[in-house]
């Protein structure tokens, strides 16, 4: 009974604490948005690798003299850090594109109601609206009519897959739009195996699944003797059906966010032959935006060489001459010019930079066809590193 | 001028409240110990998880008072519960195995400083010991030895990887050794292009590497043209060879954190084929440990059924008649015994418990031969998750 007592007392200490904790980083944020307001008008990134790296040691060294390990120290700074780094970023992208910040934004995404399309869609806006207006689509043809008719405010695309690859779909579809790329996200993929009611793994004799992920989840679904796949249209569909059925033989394969909106729960996580797997999308929009020159920017292109051997290396020298990097590179077949490759490309540099400029013109002088898809912000913040020795002791 | 004093006022404000922060990180240590020391005597789970997503909805609910988006409050004490956790599950451990715990420690890993074996002992350790007495081994074998002769108290041995799977050769090592499996370890791998001084991909001619990261970089590097690959026994000897020739057209494949030991930098990050890339190791011991009732523990077996069919089958149905999950099973070929194969089982149970004692009897029934590699404490701690709507007020 006493050990209960101080257990309570205990839990009610580190509750306190908790909300300390919770007070000390709003106060970081505010601190932190100052000094994005004082670099407002300075054109110098935003990150400083060097003094972050510098800070990280500090507090290592502050940390161990308290009792906490290096890693833990590390982490906790590189997970703040990332949170300061992608609000400072937010601010001087509002400042640079002042009317596009609104309270309420509509959002066109692949399925229903926890589909991976709307999770994303929840997640890239949590930092930027208040409320969301959903619609669900059918197809990515119909997100992209949604937006350019002007019947919502942005699509969300799906556009690679760390374990099945690009999206061909979207890529061809993107040829034909006068649409813009405006943002990106990368958002964490987990199947689980979900079920509505308590139930157990044995009692399940029917999976609903969309075919992707089903394909995604071969090894565990092989492993499941006498279960029987029923394929759906969509995840959500596959959610909603065994939510509708509460049968304890039934399960779907989902993620468990997304589970949650139908009442479902985990029977089992991390279900997929690869364990990590991430899917980038990216937002598209009627109008572009500006990239605040203080912050990492992206630029897609799409560009056609026609049949002169070597002109895509050509465009790749130009890039390189000009220290431009390329994060990504993919062709796909010309409709209607059998022989004929259009190719994609994800550059790190902003639209307006001078050497993006110059680059543009080079560029459009070796191609047939040249078309920038969209300028935006990227949002990959890779953690500083700490040298060994300062998380070692040495 | 006054926008620069401006600054290092702010960046002054922010360096004490980090300060502040680590304290009160060290103070929730403290307390989370206390929680443990008062659990001590009682037979329960340390993690109550339900309590953990009550406990991180309340903060999100606060956070979001602050102004603290949902995602950053989850992800912020996702991180400090799991330090906590794996802090008191040390403690209890420690209790259980008072004479365990020694300020220094010696280890055998495969391959010299830097190796992704040197690291990982370094990590498993860095909670665990002040001072590790390193003994680079050339095989895995080698390892073994160092540990049965008495040489080392400790062997690192990688287990698995997620993008080449399982190591064989370790698995048919351990069908002839009286060592014990005392602990676990899952441990990130990312391959990057480390090179000794100022230099740029494009001067790059040569890459001195590994066979299995070369492999695992495949596509990066039949991207880059007209470069030679120079074998070497070890991703240690490699980096040593770069640091040695300190030429801008030379280059090595390893880890940035391993790198540094060798005064290399990372000209190129991330260039594995598979993003998301993790070792998981085991640490063996002459003795094993006992693991305490309080903390998750895997046990894991090696069994021969003989060639009587659906032997397996009879010892898995045990498994799942006593509610023991298997996390891992691989089957390995027995040298001299052509038609037969081993059987290599984690399961997540305690040795000691009632179940697994009773489920071992069963066991050795239908078995020809069978032994406990070890029981030891289970090191993922998988995150809380938070319901939806509490991240997305709804």
């Amino acid at each position: 009974m006493e050990e209960k007592l101080d257990l309570l007392k205990i839990r009610e200490q580190i509750s306190s604490l908790d909300n300390q904790l919770l007070g000390l980083a709003a106060k970081r944020r505010e601190l932190t948005m100052n000094v994005a307001k004082s670099k407002a008008h300075i054109i110098r990134p935003v990150r400083d690798q060097q003094r972050e790296q510098e800070l990280l040691v500090k507090l290592i060294q502050q940390g161990k003299a308290l009792g906490l390990d290096a890693h833990y120290v590390t982490r906790l700074f590189q997970l703040i850090i990332e949170d300061s780094v992608l609000n400072q970023q937010a601010f001087l992208q509002e400042l640079k594109n002042p009317n596009t910040k609104t309270p309420t934004v509509s959002v066109a995404f692949l399925g229903d109601k926890g589909s991976y399309s709307y999770l994303a869609s929840y997640r890239y806006f949590s930092r930027r609206a208040e409320e969301i207006i959903e619609y669900g689509c059918a197809s990515f043809n119909d997100i992209l009519n949604q937006v350019e008719s002007g019947n919502v405010d942005y699509g969300m695309l799906p556009i690679e897959n760390t374990s099945s690859g690009s999206i061909n779909e979207v890529y061809d579809l993107l040829q034909h739009t006068n649409l813009s790329i405006v943002g990106e996200l990368s958002q964490p993929i987990e199947h689980c195996l979900l079920s509505a009611g308590n139930t157990s793994l044995d009692a399940i004799d029917t999976i609903y699944a969309h075919a992707q992920p089903v394909q995604q989840c071969s090894n565990f679904l092989n492993k499941q003797s006498d279960i029987r796949i029923e394929y759906c249209e969509s995840s959500a569909d596959a959610m909603q059906m065994v939510e509708k059925l509460t049968q304890p033989n039934v399960a779907v394969i989902g993620s468990e966010e997304g589970g949650q909106l139908y009442g479902l729960q985990a029977l089992q996580k991390g279900i997929a032959n690869q364990e990590e797997n991430h899917s980038r999308f990216i937002l598209v929009a009627r109008k572009p935006v500006d990239v605040a020159e203080q912050i990492p920017a992206k630029t897609t292109l799409i560009l056609a060489t026609g049949q002169a051997p070597g002109a895509l290396v050509d465009c790749l020298v130009v890039l390189k001459q000009y220290d431009i990097n390329m994060t990504k590179l993919e062709s796909r077949p010309i409709q209607g010019r059998p022989w004929e490759e259009m190719f994609y490309i994800d550059l790190e540099a902003n639209l307006k930079s001078i050497a993006m400029q110059e680059c543009l013109t080079k560029l459009t002088e070796l191609t047939r066809f040249i078309k920038v898809l969209g300028c935006y912000p990227s949002e990959q913040v890779n953690p500083t590193s700490v040298p060994f020795a300062a998380l070692h002791n040495e």
